[in-house]
């Protein structure tokens, strides 16, 4: 079976194609790696890449792609909306498929030391990869963003993890991770009471004291007079597709409410499908070898 | 995506395992085409054989394991408790992915005259490809086997659908079609009453009324203490394996039966299961394009 991790960079340029493009090239450069997507947003100046790869192939790409960042964009002159510190901004991994969350940690430090040690770039290690619990998440690394951590890199407390305690002066900082694949699922209720999406939201999500790693807001869909569950599922491992669906329909339930029908936003690894499939069919003993298709594609390794 | 067929030959030789593995070299001999499996039964003295690949490699495979088979088998020596009528016995065609059942019976036909033509071997055709209705199924076709089709062949009614109207000398005839993918599913049920299983197996087959092309039967799993539901789910598409299911459960409640576990034995193409996650999470709009690993895959291409 393939080794297969995913890498989603964010980078600061989303209004100049051209180096839009560049960056992208590098990507595809790289043998062993499918650039999936990438979608620029001019108003946040900022461009979000997905590809999948082997990992140490993903590492490679990811630092290409950084290194032609650190040439094309400079920091000094950015402006967009989006919180950010670097020309590559952040740069997560994500465990698919025969890979563990630990090798994604691992490939996390070990690119954020290359690019601290080749680039000059300092790196904070962020969430599974963090160090320091005052460093974990992306809001508490980014507080005050390129202008402001120009200064605070100074304080032991922001020191990087990798390289120097100073922001590059064109690429600013980076932030590398690892974190598990975000699902997005939204769940879509028989009714136009979008007080009900709320309540069965605040049920599920972690915040409110729902399940861990599940983010979830009740909103309205207006074109379809439906109110809906829109969901982050931050970790499908531990908080699955099926747990989470049968909860909403019996939280629904108790206003009298069904569940009519459900989407899942963009992409999803076959894992997460094969446990919703085993889990209502109460499968003993499945194992991925007997999808079909799962042997060709181990073939094409 | 890829276009993908599987293909299970049968060939009436179970005993020889230089004359089986020439006939498997054939077939990993040719682009395109993965070898799954192999199970040979001395006392049938017969091999199953199953691959998988493109529609028009898959063909070229079956073309050349079936020559070989017809070199190296003689008919006339075969002794086997499998009912037979020809070296290569059977060649089954079956649908995967982004391939229909009609491009499956062009194939099938296609193979059908190729072989008759080439080896001189006649060819019935049979189930989606057949032509006629008193010889679709294999007892149909097969009836009397390779000893009494000798003399039954020169009748109109049992000619072949291409090539001449006598056996061939030593690879006696071979029937080729088209089929739906079979699954081997079986539902465990929370009783040590037989006669459950059988009841509820008389509720789903098609024989007794139920499901088309379901084929069930109830059975005592002596080692668990568990009465079992064994059940040949030959069309996932018409019969889905939720529908199913769902229907074993609301009869074995009927007995105050629970259902304990299923399994699926062997191969299930990807598609049966991403249904039963459909069904039961209500997914709209799902497309296979959004699984991540079928991204990969493709690009194998």
């Amino acid at each position: 079976m393939a080794r297969l991790v995913e890498c989603v960079p964010n980078f600061s340029e989303g209004r100049r194609p051209e180096v839009i493009e560049a960056i992208l090239a590098e990507i595809r450069s790289i043998p062993g790696v499918l650039l999936l997507d990438a979608k620029s947003d001019a108003s946040h100046n900022r461009t979000v890449v997905t590809f999948v790869g082997e990992p140490e192939a993903a590492k490679q790409a990811a630092f290409a792609a950084c290194a032609r960042a650190a040439q094309l964009i400079n920091m000094q002159e950015h402006h967009g909306e989006h919180p950010r510190i670097g020309a590559t901004d952040v740069i997560p991994f994500i465990p698919v498929t025969e890979v563990t969350m630990a090798e994604c940690v691992e490939l996390a430090r070990s690119l954020g030391r290359e690019i601290a040690e080749k680039l000059g770039i300092p790196v904070y290690l962020y969430e599974e990869a963090s160090t320091r619990p005052h460093l974990k998440t992306l809001p508490q690394i980014r507080k005050g963003e390129y202008e402001g951590l120009k200064e605070a890199v100074h304080n032991p407390e922001r020191w990087p993890d990798f390289g120097p305690h100073e922001l590059h002066p064109t690429a600013g900082a980076t932030v590398v991770g690892a974190r598990e694949f975000l699902i997005a699922f939204n769940v879509n209720l028989g009714t136009d009471n979008v007080d009900v999406a709320k309540k069965i939201a605040k049920a599920i999500r972690e915040s409110s004291g729902g399940y861990k790693n599940v983010k979830a807001l009740g909103v309205m869909i207006e074109e379809r007079g439906q109110a809906q569950v829109t969901i982050n599922m931050c970790n499908y491992r531990t908080a699955p597709l099926y747990r989470v669906f049968e909860t909403i329909k019996s939280e629904a339930a108790r206003y009298g409410v069904n569940v009519v029908g459900s989407e899942i936003v963009g992409l999803t690894p076959l894992e997460a499908l094969v446990d919703v499939a085993a889990f209502y069919l109460r499968l003993e003993d499945f194992k991925r070898e007997q999808i079909l298709e799962e042997r060709l594609w181990e073939q094409g390794e």
